[in-house]
């Protein structure tokens, strides 16, 4: 249940509903909404109606990221970067941090194409066992230099709880990746911290269980989240690594106020298809995108094969910010 | 096998296959390129050989619409339309011819946003056998009036063989829609003609079974193709009724020279949904557009949730053109 | 709308509807059930309400195939089988008659494991045009006589409208394949003739598709209709060639009386495979299954990988048997 | 690599592998079967050569897991059970450990119809973060009385690596569930305990995934893995939760020695389903079967819906048996 109360009374109206709710059912607000988790509209206090405007009882179960409770757009600020909005922002760099000085030459590339922010992977999610796994905390303080010295903000993966801490000392942003977009302990550990959250939907995640996933890093009390389409899986899988689900985007926009970012890279899995879906992406309207680059793929030691090589990459990033312009000229 | 020959020794080379294979191997001709169907390269009779350039052996099945055999752009004239190569083609008009005076106004209204052709369907595939099924070949006739009063051309669906006759005397296009895709007879009826096929991609086809339904149609003698990608049937089907697959549209433009046109509405199945989709499938580098109008979707006979109304479609197709305009722009 | 009437009263009560909805609704009949095609509860003749027992309103749109209008299962006589009910009918067969030899030891193979019914096509509808089409009418010869040999029956697969009055000739059951679930003049052709149809769910069909194609064939008069599951695509299609959904089996028992047969040849593609997919097709509860046979696999000229050699389909027919006779012992 | 030892020499070689390897390479034994991970056959020490009977270089990434690697079935050995091999296992029991004496009763017709294993969440992985989450360790203590005053053993979720080394103090089996299928930190951590692990199919994941997920277990030294089907998702989702992958039962038996369990509450989610798909799961060879149990589903506090009732519980149990006495009498 959703009480929308008449804005120059809701806070007297938040305190009667806390004190009747006291303990026991879970009480979110924003501005002069506010959910209470599980009460039924016959549970209000009598005391508090005529301050109320509107109760909405049909709710969705992920209440927090509805834009019944939160109608406006979310606009997440980071040091260098604005994310919602009207903005476009871009996001770049290797799949993983190779190495000091490759993550740093990589990032002078990310910033030359318009990337506010720099990516990079130092704990992998790999299929294998066996496949490399990342270069771990060293990963991260290179990422931060080669944030720092060009005036950029860092994104990278947390895979595990335990590690979100020692994590949260270098990045900027948190990524939860696909396959951990319902570990619902690795969610609510970040939920507890301050810093934005970049949520990939899950490869087979339905748009409502994406929303859920969100809600369990929000019911934490951490409502920076952005949430990534990166393809999901189908039938359709000789010539693409995923099916890139574009209709995701406004589907979300309509449902939730959170920014939705787009991730062509991992979404066909080939370099020469990422370009179209970049541009297919932004023209779909999200609020931005994060893509992979590597100066020789060949010789990458994690998805060589959907890294843009800087060239591509800059000439991508222009189109991209030409085809933005267009679209948002309202 | 595909042997390219010398440029102008073509003739006699193409000679010799001939007389060699007649009658047992089917051979198709694109220029000084010769695609034996089903033959091995040690069959080739040597005194050939010294006008060859080169045999390729690892070709596709569908070899015809492949870029081996056919390596630059198909592109498709009909009367007031160019398919294929830098252009970009709007088709727009109502999912069902309802009525004379109805589909007329549609046509109109499909002109003013820039479309050159105009689109209807007399004989409809419904899911139902007591759904509406169309107005048949009086359907026919109004949506011809309706191209030839506003110097359009026309597009429509065949659904059955034996309407192939009947409906090639009024269409400037035949559709084949999704479910028949691989209605082979079908397919062969329409590639006897020399009227352009739009093939849609059914809704689990992957793309080796699209280009394979094309071949069909080229192995009867018309290799006036274009490919429609309309959104595939995937496990996300809550808000969209189908998954879009842009991802299809490059992969498609890398293997095959037929033009890829892209159908938001029926990718989506909801109206506020299509212009962000159609503006994404412009953006992945579609030649052209299909897209469902109407001014009442509420009383639309067939598909009415899918349709927009004719100020959002005007709004939505120069957003269109322009987007193009910056894609097409290298 | 389903009307029920009072059993012995049903005769005037229907003929009263016919008057009724003459010529404007399509009337369907099951003994004293009776569905009125878009009709309203409110548009009933008040001189029959007092024979009328119950009026079901919220009818499926595949009306003639619920158990709502025939609520008891339909069992299907062919000369020598019986399909539906507590029987187990067992078809087996060739993928393609390639000789009438050929046919007629595969016959008798089949026949030897328990099967009532041969199988073989002469029509193939290939993913290419280029690969083995089948023998065509000499091939339903063939088949004819090695089911009259044996004293079996034939089912064999129709393609196109315009042959099935030539296969009407010599068929016992037509089959519509997979990829023709939802070509709609094929589906009203043999729904115009009194033979029994098997009709193949789609290769991403949902339940609702399946039943409402089905419905196409009962709009015709024809209801001697059973409906085979026989793999559906999904993602999963690296070991196996599709995804076997026994759910299926149980679900469409529930919604309909048409008999549920199963295909484990076609569901998974590998021979290897059959016998434990043809014992869970069993132990799900259908009411047959049909299954591929070839003595010499390598050689034959379709779907070799995935035909049971004899020795394997008499070992697996025996198991069969038992497991339905388990089953079977409510 | 996989080097195949003479028998009687086997020890000699792993010796000399492991001194040539030593803290390079990773190096698995199994008798006379090694896996060296991510070596070349020629850097094999020459000495060894004539104890090795055979090297196998085309291994799948997920070796330890493979028949290639281990050629014999996994039977995995708890307290009360054989899990493997030519036993067929029934675990059964409450979705969630609702309070005591509710569980308790539930193990005790788990028990009755044949359950050697009572099963029961109390860390429960929910879509929403306001579904009931689980009795926590209070629940673990509950199912582990329930389990031994019915001398059966225990099988509960772990949801957290932080969790691991508490339920390890009451549980006999550890389950993964389909959500944490690739929470590489989570089943890395159940590796390093001697418990054995059920670990579950996600709900899109490949059967590659699937074993590259159990290698991560085995990869840190615990080999004691069963793998269990529960339905995958498609776009057949109206009247099934999932659909029941059978084909997997034997696709995994092929590939893998662990045990393969089939989880028919799961994969379709409606109660009336679920014994036809357990008779199914039986037919297709799987070694076990986990189904849920509620006296009154209704008010179930998870997944009541999919739920067996005692009495068709007993009913199912005892046709499951008596299909599996069948299948496995060869």
């Amino acid at each position: 249940m959703i009480i929308v109360f008449n804005k120059n009374k809701a806070e007297e109206g938040i305190a009667e509903l806390r004190k009747k709710f006291n303990g026991q059912k879970q009480i979110f607000v924003n501005n002069n909404r506010v959910a209470v988790q599980g009460a039924d509209e016959n549970e209000l206090p009598t005391n508090i109606l005529e301050t109320v405007e509107e109760v909405i009882t049909n709710v969705p179960a992920a209440v927090q990221g509805s834009r019944l409770f939160h109608p406006q757009d979310t606009v997440i600020h980071t040091p260098h970067a604005v994310i919602g909005g009207n903005e476009f922002v871009m996001m770049a760099g290797p799949c993983s941090v190779e190495s000091e000085e490759h993550v740093k030459k990589m990032a002078r590339v990310a910033k030359k194409g318009g990337a506010k922010i720099v990516r990079g992977g130092a704990f992998k999610p790999r299929t294998s066992p066996y496949s490399f796994q990342g270069l771990g905390e060293e990963g991260l303080k290179y990422l931060r230099e080669a944030a720092d010295e060009n005036e950029m903000d860092m994104i990278t993966e947390v895979m595990d709880d335990e590690h979100v801490e020692m994590v949260a000392k270098y990045t900027d942003i948190f990524q939860i990746g696909a396959r951990n977009m319902q570990n619902f302990s690795l969610l609510k550990t970040v939920g507890k911290t301050n810093i934005p959250v970049a949520l990939k939907r899950g490869m087979s995640a339905t748009i409502d269980d994406l929303l859920n996933a969100a809600e369990y890093i929000a019911s934490e009390g951490n409502r920076q989240i952005m949430l990534l389409e990166r393809g999901i899986r189908t039938f359709d899988n000789k010539y693409t690594r995923n099916t890139f689900d574009l209709g995701a985007v406004p589907v979300l926009q309509k449902l939730t106020h959170y920014p939705v970012i787009v991730d062509p890279s991992h979404a066909v899995g080939e370099w020469d298809l990422v370009t179209p879906m970049a541009l297919a992406g932004t023209a779909s309207g999200a609020s931005g995108m994060i893509v992979e680059i590597h100066d020789e793929p060949d010789k990458a030691l994690s998805d060589g094969p959907q890294a843009l090589k800087p060239k591509t990459y800059l000439k991508m990033a222009q189109k991209v910010f030409e085809v933005h312009q267009v679209i948002n000229n309202k």
